[in-house]
């Protein structure tokens, strides 16, 4: 059975900051800081974002992200190894082995970013299937691309070969130690709109690749939209799954994560999770050419974390973590408001219209009753919730709400919770 | 707040047999069976489907299903009533009182079909909408129609009169004791299908007037299919919305709904219920001009109840109950498979493919753990379930499965339960 | 066979300026100037548009462009007449004729606008089809309306007697002696999305209606975008029918005419004109409650029609004539362009880009050659073209260009004709 | 400027026979037949189609038409050159140059086909480009493929040496005296559906490219069904375009051609002709493992060939003509019918229904005047046709008609031509 843990994944990702351009000492740096300062918060995942393989990455980053028909690193299997320049200790075939060993060795766990498919040039040279008899051309399929990365082609559906070169991958990463894959070009395969969850044989593929090293791993799936219609394959198969495109420190973007989560919030479960993707908080851009600090202000910081916490939502830091400053380290450590990205704490939306949303948040086994309060207004405004109107308040009457950002103590007048909401702001209590 | 009902909707519907033309004492001799035969095993609804309301209706039917522009019977404030020579007992403006008192007095709840919005004559009459000093044309959307019913306009979203129209409608059938509300052309306006959701207005405010009666009547949704992203909305002001287009006796649609149950499984909740519409059994298809015996094999019926069961649809059956042959009625009455039917049994499909289905269904209250299997192919087949890979069971070792049609009692080897299941029949079992 | 004349209608159109409010004395002004001051360059249709019928049209125009459920005047056979108070010389059921036979004594020609269909009242109260023993609402399809105007219902198809009551209105027309049918909601009935062309039929009709009169009346549809696909039904059964949706004073509107213009470019032919729609030019927008001047530049003017008349569109002004400023009058009246705008002169796109565009035109019976350039760019710039990679000038070397709005005179250099293009601006030459 | 023959190409291709597997001694048996038997009326190209450039083409066919990474021959600049093995007398770098001019001997074209863009392989191997720095990876756009077939990229837009490698292959192919150009997956890309002419600077190029040869070279697209919103892109840079997907010998994809070419009628000109694809006639399929005598029947066929005259399509035949039997020889070889297809010989659909069409052609210059019939019934039945009411003989009282196949002469009555016409068969008139 796939991994089933109670808890989303909480982590870093190095894209929002490096692109594809992280390196060994920097990831390690990353893993530091986290070890020294928020680990005991709940963050554990490391995860190396895409390209790592890749050569010269990013050198070319004005005419292009990721370099076609570039050079990568590669085994006589087709299998992709990190690009020796940048991640040094992967020399001698080590892979990320002595990467995954540091990290452990901070009590954190390592992930890697992968592209679905087989590299194409490996198709293209005929390169042996590990443990098969036959040659990457043959499970190929030339037709199946991604429509933003020119790395892999898509593994044919039907040819029983396929399994095994997904098998090979597996077995080397959980030979290195990987704790967690986010596997791209996989939860919406958008070059092909008229059939975007092409490759969900390649999501059953990689399960039980994952199954069959007895190792705990994640799968993560990339990128969104994932699409409703397919929410049985998603939780059956993967433990986390990109509900949007690309999400970015934009208040439009944030905004409209609040459609997503609606659309998806039934769907959050033990060891299935919808993924409103990295925190883009903190610095961020460098390898994008435009190092920047988040656009986000700290209310709409506030806003993002609170409704990824109490929809469920996994966690995965943007930021280049060494460069947080003391405000966000804060509200990335808020354990009070953290703790609800659980699946025992089942996050609902009560209402939602142009103005405003309301969410709430229970937890049946504990008791535990929460509120969040959302203001999409430009201007500070007023929201009301009648508690009694509240699904699962039901029966229960409330008196007492403790703001759990700031500390403030309420008390609802005649069932009715009412209070001031900032700009882009939230309000989140505890109920008694 | 909204009538929150653990069990989905038992009940009985005119359409299936009947179409329009179902009258008085058709509607008493269902209702006597019903409380004489089905009442015990939970059947509780009597539901008067579509154009009570329209004179000889029925009398074009090998031209129109529904007479274009023909008579209705109306009152002064636009509201339909029952067709007095179907309904004899309605005459002298007592609508539906006397036949819902009759249907109560049997120990039964008594329902209704409506089309949305205000008879489109109401609105080129200017007909006074009840207590406000507006009249008909002002609230009525000339824009707004059905695509297969020519009775009615929309209602304008917007107008503060326009809920005044819904609140005396519902006002007076909820004076008659009604219990139910089918409401059509609402759940899918298909005729717009850049917006099928286009009247969500008007289920805000259907159940708004619903609750201003402070009686429970049950709000259900149709046609569908209803829209996956608008779950929420549903959800939230109705409680039973349709998920396809209208169910017959074809194993085609059947199979059909095992996508559709698969689309819908996280949505089944106290007072919401996905409805999978009616059951067509026994005798069907007399108003429509060909009366009949449904088509569905006993394995298929077998499998729809099991399905509709498992996954917690609202259960209505079509059939003229008066004509039901004994295997119909045992079918129909059993309660050991009825009882699943409840928000707290909670169902997931484990597996679907090609060739069959696995459905798991717990009560966490309870511990009571079940499985259904399912053949979708037209000879007999055996199905394997790995019982320790289902989600819902996990760490309960199963050793014994008692199969609930047959009484058939099946030991599990190494915890997997494998088993015959007829062409496009099922195994329901409960597990020990 | 359909009326099949040589040039594009050319004429003036009552609705943008007046919406739905014009009446008989202005519609007999706007007559009056075009006789003293436009005819003898072309202009001939006199057409009164949308909802002459209706009665206090225009009334609630901050709520409604067309009265719900509004009164209309009507006849016992369900059709409609002009509105008694508007147009005085109607009463007594002469209709339109005598406001007819003035604009005939004028030398020009009269055209109303209709609405496809029957009225929506008319078929709730049962009135008879002239001629036949049916009543409307046998006729009238109940769910066949007009997205944007309450007043009709389609009519049926494969009803015998849906063809009487289009040759019962018509009857009707030519005995007023209407040159000129405008109908509206048929060449693009947009509220079904799936069926666009949905009216298809009762374009049959209309043209059917038409012969049987005897009387050459253009056929004019609207509104767009027509449909390409349906290129040759348009072209059979009517004279004119509209490319886009409406076109107003705005650039962005008038810069995609130029890709519908090259969409539609095979099809203009005598009898058959894809419409640019009316020229909004001088004073408009009274109607709307907004009087105002054009928008467009004079520069954008020029190219407008440059670009109705190398193409071949109609040509209906929407223009209050009576408020025409001398410029304006001069453009309209200029004979050298409007002659372009004929069967006969063929006009091709020959190239177009994101900068400009290059039109040629060429008249195989008289041997005459022209060329049109269009700069898109909001700065003046220079146009090229190579005439000898124009098709239609294939053989002919030409050696001088004469500007036809300006008289400049320019001699092309080795077979390539330069010269500076205003902003939004034309330049068109005769060459030789 | 294009070429700009008056009358649509005429030739044979060798995919209907031989799929990809066509080899020297074939394409030459087929041009010494059309040489001796065909030439004088009017047939003139040998096309071999294809895969020409790839190795063992064909041998995997069981599993795929294409081999994915198969071996292809190719010259240092990633140039595609014939199949050693298949054309011998390529070797020593001669490419086509020998079997082009063995075709030019016979006093017939030669043509070839290719797929658009660059071979992968060369992409993937950094090849140069042909008379620039550039090598193959900067040109090549590795996210534009062929859905169906592996062996190229597209073509970057906007790169400026992309234009060098167009024109590197075309300076080749004119060297070696090819006539025709058959280009696939260009005319409609169909992996891309929200922009399926998503190659069209790749047509440009093409064209820019036979231009720059000074070479008399027919540009002809594929596959279909062109976009007839693009249809002026196509006439401007091109010769001729598919309007529909593959045709083959089927009576559904011949009926369907009448309305592809009731769409395209009025874009056939000089140098430009809409493309109905192949006659599948004679002898079919041996290169797909099925050899076949074409399933259209003798009326089918000559139903075929007289739509494909009267609209102006390109005639490629498809059969082995060195298995044609006499009457598909003389059916190919009917002077009287063939001239028609020819831009001088407008053709125009003058009425289509489901059970029958009628299409009228006219030459202005010569004053010639044709009907055709269709019956699209599977019963043979009359088809009538008022002479006066078609428009392009409008003024000319016909008063005899030639039947073409059959010499047969009919008299029509008061301009009214009837006869009866075979099972979808026709029958093709001259009129006097």
């Amino acid at each position: 059975m796939k991994y089933k843990m109670d808890r989303p994944p909480m982590g870093w990702n190095s894209y929002d900051y490096y692109d594809t351009t992280v390196n060994e000492s920097q990831v390690k740096a990353n893993a530091d800081f986290m070890a020294a300062h928020m680990k005991d918060a709940g963050w554990e995942y490391i995860v190396a974002d895409i390209q790592w393989y890749a050569k010269r990455a990013g050198s070319m980053r004005e005419r292009y992200q990721y370099i076609p028909f570039g050079d990568v690193e590669m085994d006589e299997y087709g299998r992709l190894l990190p690009d020796v320049e940048r991640f040094p200790s992967s020399a001698g075939g080590k892979g990320f082995g002595p990467l995954a060993a540091y990290v452990h060795s901070l009590g954190l766990k390592f992930g890697i970013h992968i592209m679905r498919g087989i590299p194409r040039i490996a198709a293209h040279r005929h390169l042996p299937v590990q443990g098969t008899g036959r040659t990457a051309d043959e499970i190929a399929d030339p037709s199946s691309i991604c429509g933003w990365n020119p790395d892999m082609y898509g593994i044919r559906k039907g040819v029983p070969e396929a399994q095994a070169y997904y098998d090979s991958i597996l077995s080397l990463y959980a030979g290195w130690g990987v704790d967690f894959i986010k596997c791209d070009d996989i939860c919406n395969t958008n070059l092909y709109p008229g059939n975007p969850y092409s490759a969900a044989h390649e999501v059953e593929m990689l399960q039980r690749a994952i199954q069959k090293t007895g190792r705990e791993i994640v799968l993560s799936l990339s990128p969104g939209p994932a699409l409703i219609e397919k929410a049985w394959h998603y939780q059956r198969y993967a433990n986390m799954w990109r509900i949007t495109d690309d999400f970015w420190d934009d208040w439009d973007l944030l905004r409209n994560m609040f459609d997503r989560c609606e659309l998806w919030q039934a769907h959050v479960a033990a060891g299935a999770f919808p993924d409103c993707d990295m925190l883009p908080v903190g610095k961020l851009g460098r390898g994008f050419g435009r190092e920047r600090e988040t656009n986000l202000t700290r209310e709409e910081q506030r806003t993002m974390l609170t409704l990824w916490c109490v929809f469920g939502s996994p966690l995965m830091i943007g930021a280049e973590l060494t460069k947080l400053d003391g405000w966000t380290l804060s509200l990335l450590t808020k354990k009070d408001v953290l703790k609800l990205a659980d699946c025992h704490y089942t996050g609902r939306q009560h209402e939602k219209n142009d103005e405003y949303a309301v969410w709430s948040c229970a937890n049946e086994r504990t008791g535990e009753h929460f509120l969040a309060l959302f203001n999409f207004l430009e201007e500070e405004r007023a929201v009301s919730c009648d508690l009694r109107e509240v699904g699962q308040f039901a029966g229960s009457a409330k008196t007492k709400a403790a703001e759990l950002w700031t500390g403030d103590i309420i008390y609802p007048e005649s069932g009715t919770l009412t209070d001031m909401v900032p700009p882009h702001g939230t309000r989140l209590y505890q109920l008694y």
